[in-house]
């Protein structure tokens, strides 16, 4: 009944909605937006110059578009900055053959070209350690893996989602029941831990002049992450590459069945130590209702990425389509009530480091509760940062009371197959910052295209977005902003 | 009737079947010999230093095994022998980056290491060719292509038939009916050749450093082909790259955007000189039936392949259920009563060179329609070359004579998944060279495993080769070798 009651009274104003409609269709920023952050200002590594680059160039379109108090606003500190400067990396025995490779974010480059044979270290022990003392300075390094079998794809790498996984979304999962692990299964997790800190002790003290590990992903995609550290202290790190493991599996194969295998490489990085400040961008759309000028409505999506492809789906995607939906508001001669702010996160990769720290530094401290300035003012933040994939609906992190509003603002988007509120969690990006808080912070649903393949690869390029569904993504979101800024009251809140 | 009548005498040696079945299951060397045919041997372009020693290998291997008559035999001149010895290729402005690419076969290599911007060309009539007349030396150069627009995987990459689908390829297509060009369509494509061959020759006489391609395939997988010359005329030709598409995109969109692009690249080749002859690897296991001893039952498949992968399903898998099938027939004990020869082919992929070669010089002319010695002896031939899926059926190339024969052959192999005899024809590969004269020769029918993605590319690679599949292939080869050489008649032949 009350649900009813919410829901009837619930406002859809349909005249700014055609107008969003009409503008987010028919003049559209999303592509040009899409090929300035990805193929122009490339990876966004978190501290990288290419992430300084990205916040100057975002920040000059807000300005260009008439948005007030546009800042780069430090949030603390993050650490160093790291470049790629050269990345090369090929077999040269038994027969050559280039390798698809990348370094690992945060090592060190090579000393200068190098050209060696590739040992393979296994180690099951402690001992084994022992045999590979005074072996390994100035060689290549494979530490074994397991005997890789990919299986082909019978599976899609991109979906969407069908009508009865959208049903099941709407369902809450109670927990799965976890079993324990063993006293014996935990010494023996415990052993394993520390054998692979003592083999990475002995690779660092040994020389080894290069490490080359083997990363998920087939078929030319490259899954990369860290191995270095961008902590200030400095602390030195082996140069090493993650290649793909169609390559690596070669190599291990071929060392395990007796034959010599040579690599050439060379890696040169530059570390960035002018500036250890992790940094948000920040834009106002000022709000114009005396009574609630002060509020915020919030938006955003993290603008780092990783490094070896362009961060096209992760985030590009999500920057585009707050950014587009900010454009599109702003293009309708939209008088907002209240002011609504577009963020673009610093380091979201490295750990939430951007949002938590915008959090912790306006709206309030989440271990202490500790309220700030902010937190009384903001009725929501939304997020985009699952891919480029259309809007399906919206995540309403277990709160009840916004089911009716959410399901009547989404009725004009029907048509566009958008459609499912769920009050399921979903975790993992930016608005959890805001959730952690009480603050309400949501992430929609989105259809999951690329989505496994595609992030934090080489391969998360321009070609991976898709344009009209980001199209659609930038329509909704720019009502549901609407509606929030224009709502009577703020947003409900649960229990903090 | 008489098909019933065929099919019930047709024998069926089910003993031997056991034997076969068993050896294929409990010592199956499908994984070895896979490992040394791509791994260790590496990719096996026509005519390179590592094919010549996957002919050796292969012939050693024959020898090993008890194989007589084991010869590198060959059926004529091929051409120049084309190695990598380096490949490298990054962009360095607007940002570093590194760039999936490989050599197009039989092109030269770079002068040095280069370093340069990258022009877009775009040639649309004679007179755009003025413009960059004089502007190209030492310039890396990309012709612009169709704007790239990939379409996320929604299929995919793998599949196994389906019932329905073996069903269908039983029907025959009486082919479609395409419809002409027109006079105007037809001048349109002569004035496109023309002005592509102008802009070739301009680019070659304005010493353009580097011409970059972009080719088929998308996350990381790159299609490759020839664009140089295997002719002993030494006709010269540019050094060129086929990139990954999305790497190609990037530089195309930031060119027509008016960015400068630069990129860094270095390609080494060497040229083959001292042999231009082409050659198959050939063994025996001799008949020991009086009578049909001289007869000849022939199973092969293509050694060579494109040269930025290890050719893996791309036919290491034709070459190793071959060798195992050999192996198997050698193991059990067989005494055949018609000799089995197996026939490793070269330069297939530059237009069935081998198998063509060799029934130039064996079994007929199929122009002059002159037969040759081997034309009356040879009962069938066998051939794999659609990757490493299993074998699911035969295509009998339009004669009905040998359904009922290959139906009984097939029945012990309906539980391995074996199950479909259709007369359509397949093409593209080595059993169309004996088809072309006339002597029965058999593709066939596998599962399509990786096929659209691994073939002719960078990432056909040991991985992409299903262990079990070739395994099941290896044992069915074997059984329909052993009944062709036991059967009391050589196979029915169509009209010639």
């Amino acid at each position: 009944m009350l649900s009813s009651l919410a829901f009837a009274q619930e406002k859809l104003e349909l005249d700014a909605v055609y107008k969003i409609k009409n503008e987010g269709k028919t003049n559209s920023q999303v592509e040009d937006l899409s090929f300035h952050l990805t193929d122009f200002l490339g990876p966004r590594l978190s501290g990288s110059t290419n992430l300084r680059n990205a916040r100057e160039w975002t920040a000059e379109k807000f300005k260009e578009w008439g948005l007030q108090n546009v800042r780069i606003d430090s949030y603390g500190e993050f650490g160093r900055g790291w470049d790629v400067k050269k990345s090369y990396i090929a077999m040269k025995a038994p027969y050559y053959a280039q390798i698809i490779g990348y370094p690992k974010a945060w090592t060190e480059g090579t000393a200068g070209f190098i050209d060696s044979e590739v040992v393979l270290v296994e180690v099951n022990k402690a001992e084994d350690l022992e045999k590979y003392k005074g072996q390994l300075r100035g060689k290549a390094v494979m530490v074994a893996q397991a005997p890789v079998s990919l299986t082909p794809g019978f599976d899609p790498q991109a979906r969407r989602f069908t009508d009865e996984q959208l049903e099941a979304l709407k369902m809450v999962n109670l927990g799965v029941f976890r079993g324990r692990y063993t006293p014996a299964q935990l010494e023996a997790m415990r052993a394993q831990r520390a054998l692979d800190a003592q083999l990475s002790s002995l690779l660092l003290e040994e020389g080894v002049a290069l490490k080359i590990t083997g990363t998920r992903g087939s078929f030319g995609t490259v899954f990369h992450t860290r191995a270095g550290s961008f902590s200030t202290d400095k602390k030195p790190t082996l140069p090493e590459m993650e290649i793909a493991m169609e390559h690596f599996g070669r190599m291990q194969r071929l060392l395990q069945n007796g034959k010599e295998v040579r690599i050439e490489a060379e890696i040169q990085v530059e570390w960035l130590d002018d500036d250890y400040k992790g940094y948000n961008v920040l834009a106002d759309f000022p709000g114009t209702d005396r009574a609630l000028k002060e509020e915020i409505v919030m938006i955003g999506g993290h603008l780092d990425s990783w490094h070896a492809g362009t961060g096209a789906n992760d985030n590009a995607a999500g920057v585009v389509v707050m950014m587009e939906a900010m454009r599109i508001l702003k293009a309708i001669g939209f008088q907002p009530k209240r002011t609504i702010r577009i963020a673009l996160w610093g380091e979201e990769e490295q750990g939430l480091f951007g949002s938590r720290g915008y959090v912790e530094k306006y709206v309030a401290n989440r271990s202490t509760k500790e309220k700030k300035a902010e937190w009384d003012k903001i009725s929501a933040y939304y997020n985009i940062d699952n891919g480029s994939g259309k809007i399906r609906g919206i995540y309403l992190e277990g709160d009840d009371q916004l089911v009716p509003i959410f399901q009547k603002w989404f009725t004009p988007f029907h048509e566009m197959g958008a459609n499912t509120v769920t009050t399921r969690n979903t975790g993992s990006t930016d608005h959890v910052a805001f959730q952690a808080v009480g603050v309400p912070g949501f992430q929609f649903i989105q259809d999951p295209i690329d989505y496994g393949i595609g992030y934090h690869t080489n391969m998360d390029l321009y070609e991976r977005m898709q344009m009209p569904d980001m199209q659609q993504a930038a329509i909704i979101v720019a009502a549901m902003v609407y509606h929030t800024a224009q709502r009577d009251e703020k947003l409900p809140r649960k229990p903090w």
